[in-house]
């Protein structure tokens, strides 16, 4: 009989489930609106419904279990730890409530590392020991595999490579520190850095004549792609900015590959500007080693597909 | 029978040889002088010979095998690669040429992997899962343990601190490259540092009345100790950055504890001015888990009970 897995994708908005063959394919999914809920147990109970209800619709199959991707989550403790997206506070007991409510396992990570159990199970990642997963969006995530394990550390919180301090004295970021990547290459880091640069260059742009509340990272790239000489400074500048952190996480875990998932990692352009600055930054002995390219797991189903394979992994049976 | 093994390090001037017991004490050693041997064959006849005296010498103990610490040195291969400090040039399969002198396995790895794993087995990382490893001297070498396992990378070159770009635009590395941590921090990098603070600040000190040339990291120490200003001023810099490049560190793996070795560690007043920089640089949820610390092992066998405790660990029998 077919091994299947449950696939959750926690948001602040909307809390995606979907049920996962062990080829990584996603057969159906639902979703529950995260932010109306202000009471855990009773998010939970929704949560463990919409669960029995994918479960019983698949049935007789065998579900190993459910695998959980969410902001602040953690490996070791199963919890939720003060996210500050979601509308409960405090430490969430999310895997001890769940497994309360279903007769299965339950295993808890942030989202970037269910990103990196993705790519390693079912996406670039398959048949290598070492690599990182870079996730950019509203934040910087990563998920780092060395040996053919996701990589969690002491704490569980390894894998922060949106707040490695690339430009000591930088600008600040919202962990209150100064000059870490996620400043500069999420979503709202490149808006920065497209303000920056208007402001330091003498262009002319159709960017600049918008509301400037209103420009976002897909205009920029739309910019980009007409030949925009502001967004392709925008454009080449993240990638700078890519290219040196990235340089820096290889000469810490030595991985084959760098995979790129997100919104902003698609922007007009940037992958080859990534490369360039990258192999610029390397080390001499890592040069020309280190792939660096598009995650391979389908946009749209990859939160939920690598939460699941979280429980569908070897490690993780 | 207790079990011993060979430990082996290899340096530009020396290699020492030692026997080392299961609880990581060296009983015996000797040394051949690496900087006399041209041709590889004959250094390799000497090293081999070296070893099978001490080896006889503890006859009938069971000696499991002989672990390697050299520069450039490669774990998956066995080889060393283009060692710009030692006298025999381009790839050489020591790891091949050993074994075939000798009846026992024999592993070869970098310097401060080689101390990571003494960390590990007989310092203060036992019952650690996760720590990295810090030697400062000529340049600044790192060992990253990770889930219980020394991290060797996708090409076995992990844990390339020393040339992490701490700061980008900084310092002409030897490697080319401008900014690495190594510019900064090791022996050479915290002259520089002197050299540096002088030129910038207003001191009156020892320390510029001496022959340029003959300044070291000792005498720094020793005028730290004394009060100097110029020298305190050093210090707090080389803790400065140190600080920043290990919390930068502790964002990719999460360990429970950093180690320092080598003696530009040991500068006088250098450990609390890590600490402090450290604290300040860390990441809000990494704040006062991670202890920085000396390592534990006798610096005077250190190199030779890491090389030997790579064969005694579990994960190498």
């Amino acid at each position: 009989m077919e091994r299947y897995a449950i696939g959750v994708d926690i948001g602040g908005t909307n809390t995606d489930i979907g049920i996962v063959t062990s080829t990584g394919e996603c057969l159906s999914r639902s979703r529950i609106p995260t932010q109306q809920f202000s009471i855990i147990d009773d998010y939970v109970d929704a949560l463990s419904n919409g669960i029995k209800v994918l479960v019983e619709q698949y049935q007789p199959c065998e579900v190993s279990g459910v695998g959980i991707g969410a902001p602040n989550a953690h490996f070791y403790t199963g919890t939720i730890d003060n996210a500050p997206n979601l509308p409960f506070k405090g430490k969430i007991f999310l895997k001890k409530m769940l497994e309360e409510r279903l007769s299965m396992p339950v295993v808890v990570t942030n989202d970037a590392n269910a990103a990196a159990y993705g790519e390693l199970v079912f996406g670039g990642g398959r048949g290598m020991s070492d690599f990182i997963m870079l996730t950019l969006g509203t934040g910087v995530g990563s998920g780092i595999v060395s040996g053919g394990k996701v990589v969690y550390g002491h704490d569980g919180f390894a894998g922060e490579l949106g707040h490695v301090i690339t430009f000591p004295g930088g600008r600040l970021c919202t962990c209150g520190r100064h000059g870490c990547l996620e400043e500069y290459a999420s979503a709202r880091g490149i808006i920065k850095n497209l303000w920056e640069l208007a402001a330091q260059g003498n262009y002319s742009s159709p960017l600049l004549e918008m509301d400037k509340s209103a420009v976002d990272c897909i205009m920029i790239s739309n910019a980009a792609a007409q030949g925009d000489s502001l967004a392709k400074a925008v454009v080449e500048r993240t990638g700078f900015v890519l290219g040196l952190a990235l340089a820096n996480a290889v000469a810490v875990t030595s991985p084959e590959a760098i995979f790129l998932m997100g919104g902003p990692a698609r922007l007009h352009g940037l992958l080859p500007e990534i490369r360039k600055s990258f192999e610029n930054h390397l080390l001499t002995s890592y040069k020309g080693k280190v792939e660096v390219r598009f995650s391979e797991l389908d946009a749209n189903n990859a939160a939920i597909v690598g939460a699941a394979a979280m429980v569908l992994a070897e490690e993780c049976k």
